[in-house]
């Protein structure tokens, strides 16, 4: 990450005085001072001020907004203005909206709302990049790019079905190649010629979003459309390197928004940056998740905070204020998994259009006399006070988890055996379970190495994409413990089943066969039934979803099931492979089984917690140049009682120094250094 | 209201001979002997009977059926036919039919089904009323106009996007000024030609029916498609008053009917006639509250019932029979609260189609001899009895509660902060109050005078129209009462928030600031604590959907929130202002509280209930000409004891004299004079 | 049905070699060997393979399929593969795709996927079923054809318009015939031409998917795509009777399947086959209602079971496995009710799209190894050992329900009295009760005649067909026992209400008059108050939905209703009428009084159990040639006690004598000779 024109952790966020007077803009800068606020993103929707037609380009208000921003020590995130287009371009070049999932041609209007594959689109919004980063490229101010504005939606138009016919062709070849991996020789879908191929959707072979007669055709439209739309980032990514060559570039993400490869997206991004928007009854452990993935994407880089609401949000269906100190809190957790920045959505409010009730640093009120305002404040003066410390520091991990969307896709378009069978749902049991324990975890992709963990966790690893399994041997016979669950090693990275026994290339690894997959119904439950008392784990846990019906081929059972006529049967095996070992959770269990299991796991392979806290406190640690910031963090509504161990070392954001049993506030944070 | 043909309560309903042949039509006329019914609307729908296509219209059986009710003494409600439009129309012009919410291009079939800025639908209108007023405005029969029927429906079409544009135009002059309004620096949306804009729907800024992304944009488009469908109303209206110019005219309205701002359709009303059709479960002072609307549309005038079923419906999901009294007491209820009209949706049932199961005076069976018919003719016997006495007799109200669309399309339009909030049973709640302490309440619109009243609610007054929060001011200065609720003095007519501190332009009055709001998930609940008792309130009460958090600037603090960090900030204030004084219920309270509160209030400004009675049995009065009639109705499955004071006064129905306790049956009325 | 070339139960399912190599089929004949399957259905989605192009056709690929299979010893059923047009047709010939129900053009995808009034499809499915009619008619394999699969689905195009109007003028052949017919007088829908008809669906009279403003209109689509989708099937049918004089001619139809009218198509099927997937949850009455009802279809004639499951599906929400023996008892009840075939889909499992997670013969772990694989080749034996003693026996009722699929669609399109009234769930409470008895029953259409049954049961009847009462009136007079419940007797075959007095034209056999039908709401009940102990009956019960509230014209009172103003008036009656009687069921009752009901009438008229067993012990009985076969199926979770009686009889199955009790293993089956 590039910090050499802010040497702290970034602090501003969205800004949008286009909206307003310049008086108005006088008062948001006075305010920002208050506020330590050091950084804006500006020019995220003004394309349609920016260039009022074809021909014309006009930069006076920018260039004005960015100079009065720079003149007040702001720097500035310069968006690119391509998350959607003007008016007179939807209605001059129709192929610039899209043809929605329903197959109905879309008319001016929303965001998210141009074709990917849309020719207008595409020569103007690269136009508009290239004439901004000539412009600006040596401005003062300016310490990022922000291209575009968190890319999503997927569009089914005659473009994109040209655009995917092409792109069928790089991937496949021949048709015969594609008759083969699509199987089309189910229900007579041979084709014959590309141009026969048309977008799946609810014209065609889906239903309801994720329902599909041909998954291998889906899976492949939603490959295609997340390419097209990396295509569009990268025309802009491009047009600015040529003028701005050491600027870092980035596009902000969601998350595990479901639509997009992030992983792919994520080679082409200098800095990983991305909105958080947890809702009030989202779990903390999910948040962390997130933020673990978010880092993930770059292998362990830092990321930016890009977006979080200082209070509440607007589109969620009730829309909670954040309680006092969990904007702090949230904002330190985003730090504590790897942020250098803490940005919001945004620095003031709108009053008009749909976001006018999302929460601001300067609300309607417009001063600096509000609950809100002051929060913001506060933790302005922390950040400064941090200065460079945290930045660029890593964080260790000796656990992984593995996420993969392109798995998720497979898992969630599957014809059976269960509706709710949810890939990202069943990953959060496993973070979850390492994250009560204190164990610092990262989120990888499938192409990442191995080799730096001592745990990997590949929870319903449907898709085995090739050398995958290899590396999963390779990693278990030099020592390595991994987990896999039910429904894993069913299919290529086709969605074609790897005939001769389930879980396919993982069986040898696994020394298992699942023979039958059942569907429990909501509410069923089957037993997870110890076999014998294993640290934490004695006597019987509840399991839930699917129960695959195993037979051991040389791993050792752990635990049976309890009931039904699979009763005895396998439900937990491990196998020792090589100096490793493997371990199969054949059903959905309860989190106090997984909590166990996880745990008898962790102390046997020598991984230690950070330090072990009550629930809710949630404990991370981030390294740089041999020193060591810990991070507590207490999600609970009350006072918590947290063993710091006996040598005494300095918290930052208060300045003691502290050690032994300490009574942390509610919602309160430490950052123990050393 | 003219009434110089029919003095006495109108009796009878819409009536369809044209789907039987000439033997039946004597068969209902015998008939409608025996239950007194004097009315008749014909004609509601037989626009393609009239006028087999373009050049021929054909009235000889229309003739024959006024006619013949003329020849049995039975007043004609003549409608014009247009409700639905006929087959060969939409065959031959096409742009009669409607596009719908989504985009789709509608085919021939059903009714409510012609574009309101159809040429070819304007055109024929205006035709067939010309023609039907021509021909029988001299007609003896005839006693009403009725136009078309239930207008309603949205249409989004290309012709509605051009009369849209128009619209604008002239609304905003410039598209400058529309930008202003409609806020278009937000996501890029500025317009630089009014072509570039399209109707708000599924193709471009809407979704879900009413969530949006521009607020101002979708409520123009509601207020441009009421006026485009107000506009063919007035068409017809013209033409006829050509030719019959004395003859009142109508519409059927729909009472609480979301789509159409019926206070600016009033002001082109000569009387407002509507339909009303509660469920088993709809609560009486829902019904109550509605012919109250009803009848402030025109300013208190007195309203026709035009329909109501004589038992069941056949559209509801599940249609219950009107249980044994009923009918008459829900008769009474409408005229209770200004009906001078009793009429029924239908006199004869259908046997084809999809309205055959829902109740008749004459059912399928064809006779007299039903439950159904007897209490019909029973009440038709009354209502003769009754002469015109109650004919156009007032109700004083000293209690009036506002009621405005334009509000209420911009609440329930918000993104943010909660989706259950929905408007019009914010206002229900506080005419319940009013309804179960038997306190007269008017509905009144934004425009209406407010010092004929001493207290006046405004439930989530949202939209601050120009000159409303002058009017409030000066109404309580002079002494009056006003009662508003959290979000309430948000934005201005355009959706725009005011900026400087919530509730905007009624901080001043109500002597407070609303700092922030909190929404709260289903289920959940904050308390509202009394500082002290007051009347019938003292303790804790619970509050739910919103909580504003507010601060007073002068107000008294009546209750505190009970938890939450926000316990102890205000949660009821009431501010003293000139000579009267403003209250701020800040969270959406239990009922129990809001009876007790309006109590209070009622109470100390000498807002007297009409009578004491047990819940369930309603009260109201109209006086006429010095003297008062005092309605009482046992909404109730038992008998119930009510205390008619000591004063001996006649009763109208039963035409006994009544004084003291007494007996009234489960489901029973009375009229007392006096 | 012919047997001509396998004299036994056919064993077997449909097969897709053409989507793997030799290698595997070769492995394929090894397993069905292994599981004594003698049959294959083969061909079924093809076409894109056999036909690459207008004018090619190459059979290379199923020649060698067919000999392969028959070099095996196995029979071939064999598919005309039309169930799915090719990706080259609906590019070449876009009127092959659908419109559907909101209006929307449909492209190529999935399967159903073919407008039965397309000119091309028609053309081409006609062409490919001679084609294959030419070439293997000779086979020796050849043991039946199959016409496509699982015809439905409805089109709404502009071919289907067209066609619907020359459909409407074969019936009405004026268009004031169906102006009467259609009751176009209601809401102004006058027709003048027969062009100006458009087919009714969400763009014009209806929405939801049976919800309309014309139920004649809607009524009639549906019988004319049902006729449409008819014609398909016999163009091919005719095409191969062309060449194939001899073989059996079916298609595989889907029990209670709304959308097709099968009595009118099994007038021109050769033998009924149909595809049983009860889900984990579905009442083992209501699979053995659905196989009644397709052995209904042609008047008792056995039946193919054509699909089941060997374990689990794919496309419901949550697949549950079958459980050991449920396969076998499943497979058995099939052939209980009269079913000659016992076949599955599918032999071995697709890798590939959307059915790859279905159950089969043999899984993807490829190997005879599995539970799955066990059970079905162990039912094998069984088949195999039972040789031709059952096939072309006959089931022998005393009792009849009577089924019809037009009085179906007219109960749910009707608008009111209640949503919840689902015609199929009423009929089911009719049959279960005949079920818990073991009284053998048979589902026959309304044309079948009576005079055959004892007891006839008409639930719901609402639709009375010209000849239906008569035929009534007359089996009753004849000595006949005949039920009929609530909301019968109402319409004609318009939808048109028969005036005068409900249940019309059943109103003098039963000798009651309703007045009214109440609607209860969810969770609402009334009582069934006896009115005299009887048999099994006494007190009071409970009923739901819907209330008629009748009058006896001379029926004898049973019970009475309990509470709500129709309290004492009639619940049940029972009217004699010449040697019979006639009752009313006036409610929806709960099951208990409606199996005491059923099994007092059947009691008193004679009709015997031919076991008394415990619940869920089913029982039925074939007979051939002057022998019975006494099948008993213990569907419980444990073992039963069944009484078998005094006289010794062998057990097919076990080869055992039996007699006296007798306690059958859970799952357990039982088939005694004699």
């Amino acid at each position: 990450m590039i910090h050499n024109k802010l040497p702290k952790i970034w602090y501003g966020g969205d800004y949008n005085p286009e909206q307003w007077d310049d008086e108005t803009m006088t008062e948001d800068l006075r305010m920002f001072k208050l506020a330590d606020i050091d950084v804006a993103t500006v020019n995220v929707f003004s394309w349609a001020k920016i260039q009022p037609n074809e021909e014309t380009y006009d930069f006076a208000e920018l260039d004005r907004i960015i100079d009065r921003l720079h003149g007040d020590g702001i720097a500035v995130c310069l968006a690119t203005s391509t998350g959607a287009h003007p008016a007179w371009m939807a209605k001059r070049y129709p192929d610039v909206t899209r043809v929605d999932y329903e197959g109905r041609k879309r008319k001016f209007g929303g965001r998210h709302n141009s074709c990917p594959s849309s020719p207008a689109y595409r020569k103007y919004s690269q136009l508009i990049a290239g004439k901004l980063a000539e412009r600006y490229k040596d401005h003062p101010a300016l310490v990022a790019w922000h291209i575009s504005n968190e890319y999503g939606g997927y569009c089914y138009c005659d473009n994109c079905a040209e655009a995917f016919q092409a792109w069928l062709q790089k991937r496949y070849s021949t048709i015969e190649q594609l008759n083969k991996a699509w199987y089309t020789s189910f229900w007579g879908h041979t084709f014959y010629d590309w141009d026969e191929i048309v977008p799946p959707n609810a014209l065609s072979e889906e239903w309801g979003g994720n329902r599909t007669n041909f998954q291998s055709i889906s899976l492949d439209y939603r490959r295609f459309q997340s390419d097209a739309l990396l295509d569009c980032y990268l025309i802009e990514y491009k047009e600015i390197r040529k003028y701005s060559p050491d600027i870092q570039i980035t596009t902000n993400m969601m998350g595990t928004y479901p639509e997009l490869d992030y992983f792919k997206w994520a080679k082409h991004m200098d800095v990983i940056s991305w909105d958080n928007y947890p809702s009030i009854d989202t779990p903390v452990s999910y948040t962390a998740m997130t933020h673990a993935l978010m880092r993930g994407l770059k292998s362990g880089q830092p990321f930016m905070l890009m977006e979080q609401t200082p209070s509440q949000q607007n589109w969620q269906a009730y829309n909670a204020l954040k309680r006092p100190g969990v904007m702090r809190l949230w904002s330190y957790q985003a730090v504590a998994h790897g942020a250098d920045t803490v940005m919001f959505f945004q620095l003031r409010r709108s009053i008009g259009a749909c976001e006018k009730y999302h929460g601001a640093v300067i609300e309607h009120v417009g001063h600096e006399h509000t609950r809100v305002f002051r929060e913001c404040a506060e933790l302005g003066r922390e950040l400064t006070q941090l200065q460079d410390k945290l930045l660029d520091s890593r964080i260790d991990a000796k656990a992984a988890i593995v996420f993969d969307w392109e798995n998720r896709w497979a898992v969630e378009l599957s014809s059976g055996p269960s509706i709710a069978l949810k890939y990202v749902d069943e990953v959060h049991k496993y973070y979850d379970a390492l994250f009560e324990l204190n164990v610092q975890t990262d989120m990888i992709s499938v192409e990442e190495q191995l080799d730096q963990y001592d745990l990997v966790i590949a929870p319903v690893m449907y898709m085995i994409k090739p050398g995958f399994a290899e590396k999963v041997e390779a990693f278990v016979a030099r020592g390595g413990t991994f987990i896999t669950t039910f429904f894993s090693g069913i299919v290529n990275e086709n969605d074609l089943v790897t005939t001769g026994g389930y879980p396919g290339k993982l069986r040898k690894v696994l020394g298992i066969w699942a023979e039958e997959i059942d569907a429990l119904l909501p509410g069923q439950q089957n037993q997870i039934v110890m076999k014998k008392v294993d640290g934490a784990l004695s006597g019987t846990y509840t399991c839930s979803l699917l129960c695959d019906l195993i037979h051991s081929e040389g791993a050792e059972v752990v635990a049976e099931y309890g009931s039904d006529f699979y009763k005895g049967m396998p439900a937990v095996t491990v196998n020792k492979f090589g100096e490793g070992e493997a371990w199969y959770i054949a059903s959905s269990p309860d989190q106090h089984f997984l909590q166990s299991l996880i745990a008898n796991i962790c102390k046997d392979k020598g991984i230690e917690p950070l330090l072990v806290t009550p629930s809710g406190v949630e404990v991370t640690r981030r390294s740089k140049d041999g020193k060591a910031y810990t991070f507590v963090l207490n999600h609970n509504a009350d006072e918590a009682e947290v063993d710091l161990g006996a040598q005494p070392r300095p918290e930052l954001l208060s300045g003691e120094v502290v050690s032994g049993v300490y009574q942390l506030a509610a919602k309160g944070v430490m950052i123990i250094e050393g």
